[in-house]
């Protein structure tokens, strides 16, 4: 059974503030905690039905500190979801380095005031199928850690790497480094389809409504934008959801590569 | 003032049942509000404080029946949105026809069982951006005119249209009409860049967790999938959330036409 004071650490671990005090965040359903446990994240407390209880992955793991088996109605009652799925888990936000040459050698993207949970979700994602493995986020960006981020990664937040940057001393260091390019999403700029990519750089993208900061846009080498389609409609539509145009804009780095399986 | 039965009212409109029997919904925010009211929609109540009521736009208009100056504390009161901004329209649901010959002529968008409210929202402004202007979804598709889908559309609600059909029936209409493609997003298929692609037919897309109904598969005469890129990664990531599949499903087929602007 659930003590007051296990309700009351949890609840506060739906909170910004406490998540950053404790460096932990909760995760739940059976599929992502699973992936959770084999991904080698410490893991302090997890709440569980007794399918959950009886399902194998979990006797394989070690570094669960504490079990607790709870009712379905006790964990619709911590959860953060509209339905409950079997596991609540009480997870160490793990603490990522950036590797210099893992950058410099790869393409990364970089997200500059990110405000709804849900598009930073959806880019973690598509970081994860096109191989993009690090995000690189202004302090400004919604917290990685908060529930809907977390819960909308599918999983993928086991694989990339979230980080939280001055995003102007993160893009004046890789500004003059050879073979290297800060590409940049704008609603003007260069047609993507007619630009040459390369597979070393940065893809920086803006806040849902203003875009990219000022101070960025001096580090920023190649402004791209994905053309429109209208027809003869004559109007040019307002724009793409920024967590869309990520997906298209690295679909699109990826195609050129030619090596997508 | 607002009278309590307006407030009453307005609160009805937030959910489906009353949308559907009343057939209006509710729009917000003086950016969408005024191209509803430029889009010839039917707006039988605004409510508005003195900041949008000094504004311009409104005195050109006809199609207001009734209008009420409110205060920001009144807005604060009825508004769906966590910072309400100077107006809530209660506008009439558009009825729109399927024209035949727009659909054999064009690409359009089917939804199968889509159900988060952002999604769709996304996905109606990818049909903006890209020139697609019908979407067809499942009676088990989320509501369009769910106040969370409304806003996320950012105004393409005014340009495309969404119908809502038993989706069986028109694909099985659809199925044998010369030159016509009914196309469908799949984990496992033709790579969509190794693909002929055709600019008239469906793109199909299927439910977040459950993907295209076995009922409808038959329909589908070309499998597409994007592939991912995973490096050295050794395992196959989840997959992409379904709005920024059909993003780059549709810049695809828009990139491979050549005349984006």
């Amino acid at each position: 059974m659930l003590s007051k004071n296990k309700i009351k650490f949890i609840n506060s671990l739906k909170k910004k503030k406490y998540r950053n005090e404790s460096g932990l965040f909760l995760a739940e359903g059976a599929k992502l905690v699973d992936e959770i446990l084999t991904s080698g994240f410490q893991v302090p407390l997890i709440c569980a039905t007794q399918e959950w209880m009886n399902s194998s992955r979990l006797k394989e793991q070690a570094n669960i500190k504490e079990l607790i088996s709870i009712t379905q109605r006790e964990l619709n009652r911590i959860s953060t979801q509209k339905n409950p799925n079997q596991v609540l888990a009480v997870v160490e936000q793990p603490v990522h380095k950036i590797a210099e040459d893992e950058l410099t050698d790869n393409l990364s993207i970089i997200l500059d005031s990110m405000s709804d949970p849900g598009n930073l979700g959806n880019i973690i994602r598509t970081g994860d199928w096109f191989g993009i493995y690090n995000l690189i986020c202004s302090h400004s960006t919604v917290d990685v850690y908060n529930p809907k981020v977390i819960q909308s990664t599918m999983g993928s937040i086991c694989r990339v790497k979230v980080h939280y940057r001055d995003l102007e001393e993160v893009l004046s260091e890789y500004h003059n480094v050879a073979d290297f390019h800060i590409y940049g999403s704008f609603l003007r700029g260069n047609n993507i389809y007619q630009t040459e990519l390369s597979d070393k750089g940065f893809i920086v993208m803006g806040n849902e409504a203003h875009g990219i900061s000022k101070e960025l846009i001096p580090y920023i080498d190649n402004r791209l934008y994905i053309p429109n389609y209208v027809g003869n409609a004559g109007y040019k539509p307002e724009s793409l959801n920024v967590s869309v145009a990520t997906g298209i804009i690295c679909a699109e780095f990826r195609r050129r590569k030619g090596d997508m399986k």
